[in-house]
């Protein structure tokens, strides 16, 4: 399978980095093909604005949505957006990994969403390319989260609540509309001060997971 | 009241900018202070890095955390979210405004609340500041939303589900994790293509709004 990886911490001897590292081992082995953006490294622009497009539908007032419909249908998406799409095209399944900042993801990867699923390329509400019908239908996808909170903080009774009901905002109202599959978020909670005893069951476990899905 | 308006569009000719501009009005109008974070036109860094931080306390792993923690009892923030902190600090009351992406935050807005609401500064899980407890308690705060979505796809029975419930990972989350008074968001639906008459409709919608909070 061709699986793009997109991945978000600013450190290369986090836990995060180890998980990323293992993944792409675990994946290989199991003869996927993997790409990576690797977000923090490649200094990716997280801000939607104005240098997005190489050229503009509209010079006098920039609209975001009409620019990126028209960037779409004219190849005019400035050179860093084009490689993620390329990316996006070649993959059967993304992994979106991060720890969570505020119950979503660190700004970095949010503006990877914002810039890179553009309308038009991502989905198109004007012909109802959206859902069941969105532009990047027969992809599949996967989110892979450590948080500093407990599970039970987490829990439909815990203080923040159920992490699956919350995050629909994305695995719905993000992955779902644009077409795509929504594999189960694999979790890792209580990240925040792991024995590395615990550090090593967690990357067990991921590779476990990993090998739930991948292997050939 | 001391007011501190947190907005996020790149286009300052937008129907976003217009609401901006006649809040601003309104709420000196009443007799309020007003503060401005008008993250575009500031050109705010939206990506919590290493750069965040004057010094720090472990220079060979970046833990943002760790770091966060530190800097706020060290005062060794970067310049641009000590500004920030301090307008927090003076503020009575927080409106984000912006267009929703992805049901969420543009990138920029974002990354303020991921390098502004700092661990030690707007919560301290250590201490379980948190919640009833966050360190901003007493604060109030608002979210003024404009969607391309209409209202319908946005309900309980809608395509994208009930905006409200969606939410929750900024209204409880994050607002209410760090102690803040959350007021019932004011969402402008189907904001991609309004008429003149609309749109004068619904900066009065928002006068009222406003008006019915901030008249003292």
């Amino acid at each position: 399978m061709n699986i793009l990886y997109i991945f978000a911490h600013p450190e290369p001897k986090s836990f995060n980095s180890a998980m990323r590292e293992t993944a792409i081992k675990t994946l290989e082995d199991n003869s996927n093909n993997v790409r990576v953006s690797d977000l923090y490294s490649m200094g990716f622009k997280a801000v939607l604005d104005q240098d997005d497009f190489l050229q503009r539908k509209n010079t006098d007032i920039f609209n975001p949505f009409l620019e990126q419909m028209t960037a779409g249908k004219e190849g005019t998406f400035s050179e860093d957006i084009i490689t993620e799409m390329e990316k996006i095209k070649w993959a059967d399944f993304l992994i979106f990994q991060f720890p969570i900042f505020f119950t979503g993801m660190p700004a970095i990867m949010k503006g990877w969403i914002d810039r890179v699923f553009a309308a038009g390329f991502a989905f198109s509400p004007v012909k109802q390319r959206v859902y069941e019908n969105g532009l990047l239908k027969g992809k599949k996808v996967m989110m892979v989260i450590s948080t500093g909170a407990e599970e039970e903080w987490y829990s439909a009774d815990g203080k923040h609540g159920d992490i699956n009901e919350l995050l629909k905002y994305i695995t719905h109202c993000t992955f779902e509309y644009v077409g795509m599959d929504v594999h189960d978020t694999h979790f890792v909670f209580g990240a925040g001060k792991m024995s590395a005893e615990r550090v090593n069951e967690e990357l067990k476990r991921y590779v476990q997971r990993l090998d739930s899905i991948f292997t050939q």
